[in-house]
């Protein structure tokens, strides 16, 4: 099944039986596109919309009704028929009959049909009563007995919400492939909606694999060390939202074992996210199963940290390939993993945080990679001024807590000077303490 | 229990029993803040880790070992003596004997103590052999046989990764009320920890109450409208991600109703959110269950949209009241409750994202108002500018779908000017057309 206007067909998607040229990081990110496109299967379902933030809607919807329904009173006061008040002024009021009272909740013909000369008494939300066209403010008015003595000339339609004023039945209120949002279920909730339909959630589940890892709670032997960036990657695919993520115990390496566990979960699921072995190195086991069971998507790509990040195709399902150094996995799915499922759904991460900031000790790239260098901002209460983290230590989750944000250094910059303003991607919990408010 | 050193008093609360004069934003959140510690008993539970996400610690967590809990080599290589290599040279290398190899998961006495000479070929991530201070990488290597060729001198700690470097052992890694993020977890994960101490979530319903609101999946009658503000709370309330929220169905407006429900519900619950009947027309009966009930905390704010926006305190349980409109409901709990929130942990909200924008449309404010201005934003591809989205309708979710964002006018500014440069929020999921990116 494809998803709207922007999908590919299999013939695009190019299969390296080896490790080959690596590739760049936009060239990574279509070809795991078309992958996912290829592979996965987008079936819908319906859910209630309370159960539905963060879900994709799979279909545009339509306003089934206008909204607001009816035209009703903004303010407080008198409906009139706006032709009564013709010539009224504080000196000259017109003198109209209150023949009854509306409010919200009450049908528009509650009062009968307006005649010459009469008002209705109105609260917010109220219906307009049949055959009036505005409504007179409390503060425009005075109440004498069963009469309003009106001050202002009115308009047709002063102080009305007019029916389709906020949605107009038939308009797209929602359109395929939009992630929900509280307002969004708001909308849906103000259609009469009980449910939506939205694709079911991807099945995902993540293997890290290394002899040297042991699951928290575990005693630890020396040389060993817990299990962790599967954790995060976990985390962070759980934080997508529409997505039912399996984190699996770590398994050594041994390609057999990697290989039984691998196929077996591969059945259940719609994709596979590996950590660690992703290297070609003696203990680098994962990229032996993909080249014996199965097919290289891409091997490596041009980013840093993240060089490793890799997706191979195992019985018609995509493995991505990720390194058990934290910053590396963050990086490969920060820059490839991540959009690449959006765009499945021809669809966009939600905008993250980020403020500009001017570079105060030089950042470097290396040529020709992406680079996702972390960094820390300070300020002097005027200007934000940013500078890297560490230069060395990508394998250090330390920077990852203790840094402020990253910045995306492109393939053709080769860093940024000192004195350059760039674009500082924020870690959102990570309070700026130098000063009130990050804005 | 008072959380960290930033708790008040009891007798820091102050009540009003009647609607005074509408104070500030800020005193607002303060009184609210006072409030929400003084009522609400905040205990601990433990969490595993990975159910751990936006959960806030409840503790200073401290690292309990060594990260990485040993040396290890950085690289690919030969661990050393560094001694050994002095005076190393391309054309004139030391050449040491390979005893024995190592990688990651092997205990550090694998290969016995390094002696004069002798090298040990490491992977990454390998401990440091017992003896070795150093590592020299392949390519500043040449093996032959038994033997390794050393052409490069190194100093102790080359291509070490020294126990520690990441986290030192007692060091504070999550302060109390840090809100946890998948970096956070992997940090756990990474010291061994299993589970992870945090506050229980609070417990809070939502209320809608209107005579004219009926459930999404009811028929409508005339006249009648679907509930949706309590939606959009509710949803806003859980993203929070600590919070169990329960939505109730509208209520009529009877105030014998409204109390029952109330009294009832509150008895289950932390804190309760009432949606609609937050002002004092004849329809509005929550405010006359609070001053029938309890007390005000208070009464109204100078927000706008969100003028009603209340606190009352019922049976020592804080009932916040909220506009039924959606946009005043939305700016009294992003003005208010959120903040306040955070702040009962001594926490603050995740940063959300915001750009600069040059002003193209006078956006204004009334005076002693802080106002949420709904806006568009539109760019020439270099610059942002921003106007208002509409200058009235804020009962309308349209705003809330269409705009891009929103800007705060603060108390004390009447209003910004053409070509002024203003912040702007924006709303995460509204991708900006006009660009590739909004960086």
């Amino acid at each position: 099944m494809t998803v709207c206007g922007c999908s590919l067909g299999k013939a695009g998607v190019v299969m390296q039986k080896f490790w080959g040229k690596t590739i760049s990081v936009s060239e990574a990110v279509e070809l795991t596109v078309k992958t996912l496109k290829e592979f996965i299967e987008l079936d819908a379902i319906d859910v209630p919309i309370d159960r539905s933030i963060k879900m994709i809607s799979s279909e545009i919807i339509k306003c089934p009704i206008d909204l607001p329904p009816y035209n009703n009173s903004a303010v407080d006061g008198y409906a009139v028929r706006s032709i009564d008040t013709i010539g009224a002024t504080q000196l000259n009021p017109v003198k109209l009959k209150v023949k009854c009272s509306m409010d919200t909740g009450d049908p528009p013909d509650k009062c009968g049909i307006l005649k010459d000369n009469e008002a209705v008494e109105v609260g917010t939300g109220a219906p307009l009563p049949n055959g009036a066209d505005a409504v007179v403010m409390y503060e425009d008015s005075l109440r004498v007995g069963d009469y309003v003595e009106v001050f202002k000339q009115t308009a047709p339609f002063d102080n009305v919400n007019r029916a389709g004023d906020d949605f107009k039945a038939g308009e797209e209120v929602i359109s395929k492939g939009t992630q929900l949002t509280a307002f969004h279920i708001g909308l849906l909730a103000s259609l009469g909606l009980k449910n939506v339909r939205v694709y079911r959630p991807l099945k995902a589940f993540i293997l890290p694999t290394g002899s040297e890892l042991v699951e928290p709670g575990e005693p630890l032997q020396l040389g060993k060390k817990y299990s962790s960036t599967d954790y995060i990657i976990a985390s962070l695919l759980k934080e997508i939202g529409f997505i039912e993520v399996t984190k699996l115990s770590p398994i050594p390496d041994h390609v057999e074992e990697v290989k039984k566990v691998l196929l077996n979960e591969l059945e259940k699921a719609d994709l596979a996210i590996t950590i660690g072995g992703s290297s070609i190195g003696n203990r680098d086991v994962v990229y032996r199963v993909i080249d014996s069971e199965g097919l290289w998507v891409f091997r490596g790509v041009a980013l840093r940290p993240g060089r490793t990040t890799s997706l191979g195709l195992i019985n018609e399902k995509p493995v991505f390939v990720l390194s058990g150094n934290p910053v590396a996995a963050w990086a490969g799915f920060t820059a490839i993993i991540k959009p690449s499922i959006y765009r499945l759904y021809c669809s966009s991460p939600p905008i993250e945080p980020s403020i500009v900031a001017i570079v105060s000790e030089r950042i470097v790239n290396v040529a020709g990679y992406r680079s996702y260098v972390r960094v820390v901002l300070n300020s002097n209460g005027f200007k934000y001024f940013v500078k890297p983290y560490m230069i060395h230590g990508s394998s250090y989750l330390s920077s990852m807590i203790r840094a402020h944000g990253y910045v995306v250094i492109p393939e053709e910059v080769e860093g940024y000077d000192v004195g350059e303003e760039v674009v500082v991607q924020l870690f959102t919990t990570r309070p700026l303490h130098f000063t009130q408010s990050i804005n």
